[in-house]
């Protein structure tokens, strides 16, 4: 039986689940980013496979719409040779009043291995993981302002790919922190893997307080927020998540916390520039920025797959 | 030439398409379910997949949205290593005004090898197989309140596997059954393979009084229709194809034919209960029951996959 | 680099994307169709899968919905055996707000081999090729009124088959030429293949007189448009695509311009008729010739799969 206190992994420590990060040990972080480094070199060559889930099935469970990052699970597990079924749960099954367990139950009767889930509701792929069969496998695709631990992971990838190390950086997360499981996640991820200084940069409204009992620095102003910062992970302004009274605009967010070369510059030198897409470019993010030298927004993207397919094999491959 | 009778048959009696149970001699039944034997090992192994089908295309025509049951004949497909399509045809081509008959011709024409349709209209499929290329095999997923035959083998396989025999049972089968294509299906399939007692349960505007015809025992009364049955098939409600008069309420219905542990203690000690899914808990079935140890409802959607494995290889994999 | 003339071949003539016919050697479009011709008897075969494009991922983007011609390049490249994404992106991703060139970079990032890009904006396929990465390949899809290369060159196909040599050939293109992307592919490939008699036949709303300057024949009389006939391709009529004005009814443009037996009559007793699909009955063809002996319809779309096959190949393969 899985303990009440970390559901992901199982008795030998192995993760079975990938929920969130919080929680999850170190040793496992870092098994995740060296495996997605050897499936780096799969997406390079000719043939871009690896037959490590061939004959698994695996569901795109998305409950909540996101064709991209739908996209990134189903190109990760058709690399590792799966068959992928996507349902677009959105639009159909609930429809008929049907429960979420009573669909995972179904779904897991069709011998399922893996279910990737997307859901708007936080907690949700933690239920599905604590009730379906034991031979199914659940990986958290977003859910709700909870955790977004894929993402995390790729972050995680692009800053050692680039910083080697992470015990001397400094790294400042900015912008709509409090809506962002994306925040959520590389903060946990930051954390465990032995970040120094970890920065939240943001107006009040968008930066909670309660964030400094992590060790986090809260910065209510950029330039103190990403003064001779190593990383620069900028967040999308999720317009559609927030209500009118948190923000004046986004001219005047982009103002105050939009990353330009003039707030850039105040970074060291060799900093580097991440934010996990879409952009909205002059809202969060200046263009000359985005496409600078110093951005690596899409080597995110690669790196992204890699570790998808990595997760994958690791949960679902044994 | 096929004959007007039997349009499933070839000339030396072999299965082409499958549109309906009625009319399928009993070896042709047997074969099918022994079959789906055979490839229920396959969805237990590791390696889920087998090459049967491998370079067959395999259409799936959704005239009427179902992404259950879209999904068990996807997996299905893949898991014989067919390349699959899906084609959305509610949202899409209709909307050019093409008529059906021209949409199939076309879809034959890229190499079809097999249609898997689901359609409001009854009759439906039995339309495109007269019409289709001679290539091209036709699966009926479901054709308005006419058969499901599909669902009619998988509830004949999970009778088997757990009964062994037909030839001694009673089944209730308990519900909406005018509206059900599914019910048409199970009576005809019970039917031929030696069913001694097959009762009709529901209340007079739900079940047909000329089922009697087909020497089913048409039962108004729940205790009476399930009194010492060996299977009870549960229907669902289906509110969406009712008009009002026909039903006091649903809070009625599950009084007087809701399968609860009070109503099922009149069934054999050993009585098994099914349903095609989705269940409405409350409605047509106390959860007590769809979560007893009774209920087969999980393993009905395993054994499908199997089913339908076996149908699509033995109508496209000669 | 890529020439500002040609950005469909690269240094050594060789094609790299196919954005539209225009401007396309003779000797290129020719080695696509003998390619087709190897690819022809794969879709006869039992096993209908070569390895040729095996571990590549391919990319249905389609920004304006078209389940039919979707459907056409997903088996083609499942045949092919390459990794087949399709992004509905009509109902997502620009939901978010991002710019088309950075969706286009993000996919890229992916690992992207060949983008199938159908979009209602004539261009929109060239702007794509111009800014993704090198080892992305793009197939124009159908974009606004500008092009709809693979429909150009099937017709090509279908032309060379039942007629073997373009060099003594009268064709006629039959309809609302102004509206069609096909009549304008069809045209280029027909010049570029040296047919010595084109010509554009439709009411004077339907066809612009500037078809003269690229040596095409305009025809504002049926009778005159097909008398001496090899090849008749019929144009779908495009009501979506017309504002009122443009034409009195579509029963006027049946009595004038619809192929009927009568007209067809005026043609070589062994001329060919063809149509893209779909087609509409009773208004720019009648059903006594859509199924009768001169029509070649179907056998297009078959032809379609394996020119498209040759397509992604040739551009991808390599």
């Amino acid at each position: 039986m899985l303990s009440r206190r970390n559901p992901q992994l199982n008795a030998n420590g192995e993760l079975v689940h990938l929920l969130s990060i919080e929680g999850l040990p170190r040793a496992v972080l870092t098994h995740i980013l060296d495996t997605a480094g050897s499936f780096l070199s799969v997406n390079d060559r000719e043939v871009k496979k690896v037959p490590l889930l061939r004959g698994k099935s695996v569901f795109n469970l998305f409950f909540e719409n996101s064709t991209r990052t739908r996209t990134t699970f189903e190109i990760a597990a058709k690399r590792l040779s799966a068959d992928v079924l996507n349902l677009d749960i959105a639009r159909s099954s609930t429809a008929k009043g049907e429960s979420l367990l009573d669909t995972i139950a179904n779904l897991s009767a069709m011998h399922a291995d893996l279910f990737v889930v997307r859901h708007s509701e936080s907690g949700a792929p933690h239920l599905i993981a604590r009730h379906c069969a034991p031979h199914v496998h659940v990986i958290n695709a977003g859910d709700g302002r909870h955790a977004h631990p894929t993402q995390g992971l790729l972050d995680m990838y692009t800053i050692r790919h680039y910083k080697r190390d992470f015990s001397n950086l400094t790294v400042a997360v900015v912008g709509d922190i409090v809506h962002s499981r994306v925040a959520r996640s590389d903060i946990h991820a930051l954390t465990t893997l032995g970040v120094p200084e970890i920065r939240a940069v943001g107006p009040k409204t968008l930066v909670p307080g309660d964030l400094r009992e992590m060790g986090v620095r809260v910065c209510h102003d950029m330039a103190e927020g990403v003064r001779d910062a190593d990383v620069i992970i900028m967040l999308r302004l999720q317009n559609e998540r927030m209500s009118g009274a948190m923000l004046p605009s986004a001219g005047e967010f982009f103002k105050n916390f939009g990353l330009t070369p003039e707030k850039l510059a105040l970074a060291r030198p060799d900093a580097i520039v991440m934010h996990p897409g879409p952009i909205n470019r002059g809202v969060e993010i200046d263009s000359a920025v985005a496409d600078g030298r110093q951005s690596v927004i899409l080597p995110q993207v690669t790196f992204g797959i890699a570790v998808r397919m990595a997760v994958m094999s690791i949960v679902a491959g044994g």
